[in-house]
């Protein structure tokens, strides 16, 4: 299949594009990006310095032929440099990452999501709609996350029960939920909605909806509703209430929001 | 503004180089980095392969016009490869990094500092003299790190009390300090001066001067001066007294450097 | 010494070869890697876009010459993109890397070892064969890791007692060890053999051989064989006799190979 290049893409110096590449309009791809075959970027997308788009996936190694493994890139992403995101991949509009970031083959990702300098995303990942991932955060295969959902700095979501072994059960993360940083969610949990997981935790079980745990092992301390805003004294959670940055709610309030969405809908 | 480029300046295959940029004597910059617009860096400084200096901050994304946001790399500064540093950013003297770091604008960074490879310093950080950052150290926003405090391999300093916020609270930490490989440091948390944080710890409250603090949460469990070297049997701390290596007081010892300085002043 | 590169090689646009450098057969090097002086890369490995092979030891920041620090690169490796390797370093045949993994110099690895993403080993480390380290570890000077250990993502190696100081005491991971995600080892530990950390520990002391720690600080629960598979029940460890894929008795079984093993020598 030949490329199909918008003429109002902007492609820099030194950009190596393969086969079966669709640009377009108004996408630009800062220098030296390679664009491997069967990238598809929607318009107005933003591609940093040195970022690989359609990296190849291990069955390219053995015979150094690339396969048919499309990545699709949604509208108006702003993808910083030096990213690197295999082949087999769906990403939504509105994407944003930081330098360096890494997300393999088999992962879908939804609309306004932000991934930061150095996350590793591996593959077969479920990403939501509206999910923040900070920066270095490891998620590792089979995790799901839904909607909404915070990971801080340094996050590990883990998958393997008995490691080494080849049956892994990956973390699921239900919408709301926040992970502070350098917390570590053993294989197989599921954090329920609302949940809070304390900096530093180590989450050895489920955590209850609206719940906070912190430790190692981490064990549930309070409500979500108790924890107070430490400058207003204000009642801070569930945050959809006091937060709304980057959020479909950020012209109004979420209550409003969400009436809209179901009468919309 | 045109370049002002020394002709002892060595650039390197595949450099890409903006507006507005200064560089000075004997400068070396290697294979295919990209100096924005706007850039200064000092004479004698080495930026290894593809380093990215002057990176757009936020504001390029939407009408990807380049806003006036200078770098200013000092004197002497080896940086390795793969480093991206951006604009409104000022950094110090014998400023060395390993590779693949990443420090944002609006951020300060005294003389003599080392950051290790993948080091993330963020926005708004403000970074002493003759501080030294090992490796994947997270820095976050707000953070204030003073003279001669060490940061060990995969430390990450907090930010957000209640996350996601939009109320910041940097983590600050006195003169003299160390943070063992591992530990996170609470949002807002003060580490007082010659404190020691061991591996792992996760910081809640703040750490009174010359303590020792372990675990999760951290507790104290002894001042300092307790400490013995598992091979000599001598006390060890304040470290000012046994450690020298690219200290300001590397051909003598602290208390003759400091009683010099205190007189030339 | 002019450079040997076999015409079987396929060298991608935009890589610079430095000089003394030997290439064998059937090598493919993706575009834009830096092959600095004196590296020999062995027949069939492949080198992803953009690594950087021989990096300059701090020996060369000095008077900018590169002094002979040879880097050998075993048969039919696989490194992915962006990895940097000094010289001074020896790696066996069948290595495989993910993406921007760092390798020091004075560093041995052996054969069949896998090393994930944005790992970071240190000068100085003994890395045995068939060992896995996956994403984002940091193995620091001194380390000693045997034949058929494990480390999961963000583990970190530490090595300084005593932080700051020049007595750097190294971690010894015996064979067949397993530490999983996230977990920080302190200076001088010595992990036995078949020992397990649990995700999250702070290992303070040693860990006798077959004996499973968790916590921080981590503390003794049980034998290794108590621990059973979530969904058969049955016993896991040593892991040697129920997990197969990439080991030497992945077409037979442990005791098989390691009977066959005896014999031949």
């Amino acid at each position: 299949m030949p490329n199909n290049i918008s003429k109002s893409a902007i492609i820099k110096e030194g950009v190596i594009i393969g086969e079966n590449v669709t640009i377009e309009d108004n996408v630009y791809i800062d220098y030296g990006c390679i664009i491997r075959d069967n990238v598809h970027i929607k318009k107005g997308s933003f591609i940093g310095a040195r970022s690989i788009l359609g990296e190849y996936l291990v069955d390219f190694y053995n015979d150094r032929i690339n396969k048919k493994h499309p990545l699709i890139i949604g509208e108006n992403a702003l993808i910083r440099t030096e990213n690197v995101i295999y082949g087999d991949t769906i990403i939504g509009d509105n994407f944003q990452t930081g330098h360096k970031v890494t997300i393999r083959e088999n992962t879908k990702i939804g609309n306004n999501v932000k991934i930061g300098t150095l996350s590793d995303i591996q593959h077969h990942v479920y990403i939501g709609n509206y999910v923040n991932i900070h920066s270095n955060v490891f998620v590792g295969e089979k995790s799901i996350i839904k909607d909404f959902v915070w990971l801080f700095p340094h996050v590990v979501l883990t998958n393997d029960p008995t490691p080494p072994s080849n049956e892994l059960l990956g973390v699921t993360i239900e919408l709301f939920a926040v992970i502070a940083a350098r917390s570590v969610v053993l294989p197989g949990i599921h954090i329920n909605e609302d949940a809070l997981v304390g900096a530093g935790a180590v989450v050895t079980k489920d955590v209850p909806k609206e719940t906070v745990v912190v430790g190692n092992p981490a064990r549930e301390i309070c409500s979500i509703r108790k924890i107070k805003n430490k400058i207003t004294g204000e009642q801070v959670y569930p945050w959809r209430y006091t937060f709304k940055r980057g959020m479909p709610w950020e012209e109004t309030d979420y209550d409003t929001w969400i009436k809209n969405i179901s009468i919309e809908n």
